[in-house]
């Protein structure tokens, strides 16, 4: 945190939160009436140690089921509150929440820091134990069984067609008026002794996409379906109806990458540079 | 496998099943009346495939919430019926069980193998996730979560003294008639960025040893007690009252180590040309 630029914002202060849980008895991220989820239930121990509505904004909206080892979450706090907690905060925050959830780290960020505008990339992971043994019985809610083995050559072949910016509307829960163009960056293959693991990373993945696309990928792993098949279905115009969507607790929400604090505040020092200047409104609202 | 040698006994062949589990809805490995117990859950799988009463013996009886990564046993099956399922053996079996017990290996064993007593060694691992945030939710259930940060540096001292063979009645629940003498080979302390691991090897561990081991060293890397604490306990005659047994969760049976099929083999000719020695009652069993 750099000393010299303020952080607060009328009495606010900005808090990054890094969290894991595990999504078994989660109905997802995001706030439900009458059902438990991860930002229900972090809003309701931050209210009760802030004594203030605190919406929370986070990089991975996961569904139900999905588990996160390195989801990232911002809120704005009153500044004096946080203050007088921080030394025990993470240590009360964690023994007000359930053991299925937990704040890995807690700190105060820049008041550019937005953890779901600011995320420059979301990594995913997805494990498969194929074969007659199935994964280990202390992974078992993490890992999908998959009774026969699987082609994972032809499976690694058929994520590199995937690769680069396409419309993945083939591959994603229609919603209206948003976009369905994604960049997928990476997509790697592991096979450990126990388990497959797919590694995918996007600037963003749209609804139920990277579950989608394990669902396609696994047909060619089956020899079902042809290597190029999952790739023959990009800038299709509706969603694939014979492209399941695999069970959510194989799926992980690993790590979000965003610019560095240095960037982060450059591109801020930048951003108010530019606000100074006279021809500001021109240059961005263009001409009256 | 070795073609030459029978490994048929009777009509009995011996398999050698390496298993993992999640110790949590188990009542441990020993068979218990009307206890869901692993032994118990597996000879009754087996008696269903082989249509035979089946005892099991393991190498480590794990107690009521203990899990294991690589427990090994051994039974003896009617060798047509195993014949019969062989090629889709571990696939019955794992389809048969639940998903918190897994055979991950089944195979043949030379029939001088034993999976109690040909044994050279037992490894253990603790787990205990020391601080504020406490285990990733993933691995709540094995691993311990401990409020304060534990001195990991004096903990291994501590357990550098514990080294060695020696009368490990301190640390163990008593049993009559047996002996607690015991050789810990390595006793090794590892920190990740999420816990605190020791991984512990011995010939063989008495009842609730590790647990006890644990309790003594946490009480060192809290600083309650000094280094020397748990090996002053060495070579008591009776169980040390204050120390804790901590709980089963953070204990995982790892691995059995056992002597190479060659050197089962070559012990298994060697005990067999001793008994076709005219002189073999006299050298065993002394003169009459």
């Amino acid at each position: 945190m750099n000393n010299d630029e303020p952080t607060s914002n009328g009495g606010l202060i900005r808090l990054r939160l890094d969290i894991s849980y595990d999504g078994e008895f989660f109905n997802g991220w995001a706030k439900q009436e009458k059902l438990r989820t991860v930002q229900g239930e972090l809003e309701r121990i931050f209210g009760f140690i802030f004594f203030a509505e605190t919406p929370l904004t986070c990089a991975g909206r996961t569904d139900s089921g999905v588990h996160a080892r390195g989801q990232v979450a911002h809120m704005d706090v009153p500044e004096n509150k946080w203050r007088e907690i921080e030394a025990q905060g993470l240590y009360r925050l964690n023994r007000a929440l359930a053991e299925d959830v937990r704040v890995l780290a807690v700190q105060v960020a820049d008041k550019d820091f937005d953890a779901r505008f600011s995320a420059l990339a979301r990594t995913y992971s997805y494990r498969i134990a194929d074969g007659a043994v199935g994964p280990l019985p202390l992974n078992r809610k993490s890992v999908l069984s998959w009774p026969d083995r699987l082609n994972d050559v032809a499976m690694a072949q058929a994520s590199d067609l995937l690769l680069g910016e396409h419309d993945f509307t083939g591959f994603c829960r229609r919603r209206e008026f948003a976009t369905t163009i994604r960049t997928i960056q990476s997509f790697t293959w592991e096979r450990t002794t126990e388990y497959l693991c797919a590694t995918v990373t996007a600037d963003a993945f749209c609804h139920s996409m990277v579950r989608s696309l394990m669902g396609a990928l696994t047909a060619v792993g089956e020899g079902r379906k042809p290597i190029e098949w999952p790739a023959s279905m990009l800038n299709a115009t509706e969603r694939a109806s014979d492209v399941p969507v695999l069970p959510p607790h194989g799926l992980t929400l690993e790590h979000v990458r965003y610019p560095s604090q240095a960037e982060l505040a450059a591109r801020a020092a930048d951003t108010k540079k530019r606000r100074q200047r006279p021809d500001y409104r021109e240059s961005v609202h263009g001409s009256h």
